[in-house]
């Protein structure tokens, strides 16, 4: 296990044209803002401060705090996903699939830890059409990844509940936010690797025990 | 594995005196405002308008709203922490023990979706001397789970990263407050025993391969 490369570095997609880069730039900045004042406090006054643009230029960009928000959660998922296909493409074997899946997760999200405090703590503002707009795609990538457990379940004839097990790898890969630290934890590859394997072998052992 | 009865109820401690029992009743009240409304917008008029007390008579009971949130906290990490040494009590194998500590730790928290929601959202809301309080209070439980997982690698002569192991097991059963949905998904004994079986097939077999 853990013969196969699958560190190849992705980079993240380049927004295309300008419009898109300026976005991306203030969505980065207003992630910052909501990170250190929270949502609620965070105002677009903050935002124009530390963006250097005026309020009417922002409204350019977006219509209110909460389409802010729902654009930065949408940017996060729609990226992982866009770079977990191109990193799946052409790897068959299931098992090593799944690990491509963890490596993507960790190494993304762990570049980001002012992004996912915000979507940690602000998971249930959004209502409405934008609330379920964002709640299908964390559909889709939680489907994603069952579907990568699926596939090594019947490969390997394994019998196990597959929500609980789906979720038990989303627990182990979210929680990093909450403890890891660079200055004294392994890389964010390493770290996916022994996630993975603490997470295969489980899955892959315990199902084929006698109970 | 998994033939050992560790499912032995342990009731909840009461609170003893008057006193301890009202301010008990307080704080249910006010997890159930702090999810519902955000600690930042919950008030204590709302506070005294569900414990039909005065804000007068809140008082009595705690000094402030910083205060309310502490002792909601300490409840939970004390409360959590007590079952689980009664429950270790005349228990030796270190296989067992952790089984135990999962247990204890999915049935008390699934009981208290509301308490779980406080916490994970006003985690750093509490500085200085307070915070610091809680904040050791979760060091110490987390310490209590790593001991559990230490002396496992040591009887069975394993090798992991033991911080990693440890997080990646907080990180399977904390995460469940965001998914667990007690009308589709397995009880919590069985929930506990399906996360155990991945946890511990995990560390145990995957640290014995050849790499």
């Amino acid at each position: 296990m853990g013969s196969i490369d699958i560190t190849s570095e992705v980079a993240t997609p380049r927004p295309a044209t300008r419009f898109d880069r300026k976005l991306s730039k203030i969505l980065q900045d207003a992630t910052a803002i909501f990170c250190e004042k929270g949502y609620e406090r965070a105002s677009m006054r903050d935002l124009s401060r530390v963006s250097g643009m005026s309020t009417a230029g922002l409204y350019h960009y977006f219509e209110s705090k909460d389409k802010l928000l729902y654009l930065i959660q949408k940017d996060l998922f729609s990226t992982v996903m866009e770079l977990l296909t191109e990193r799946l493409q052409g790897v068959a074997d299931p098992e090593t699939r799944i690990r491509v899946f963890v490596l993507n997760h960790v190494e993304y999200f762990l570049t980001k830890p002012k992004a996912i405090k915000v979507l940690s703590h602000e998971d249930d503002v959004l209502h409405d059409k934008l609330g379920a707009e964002i709640a299908a795609l964390k559909r889709q990538y939680y489907h994603r990844c069952k579907e990568l457990i699926e596939a090594l379940k019947s490969e390997r004839k394994l019998e196990f509940n597959t929500r609980t097990t789906t979720m038990g790898l989303f627990g182990m890969i979210n929680w990093l936010h909450a403890w890891y630290n660079p200055r004294v934890d392994s890389s964010p590859s390493q770290l996916a690797a022994e996630i993975s394997d603490i997470f295969l072998q489980g899955v892959c052992y315990s199902a084929r025990q006698p109970r």
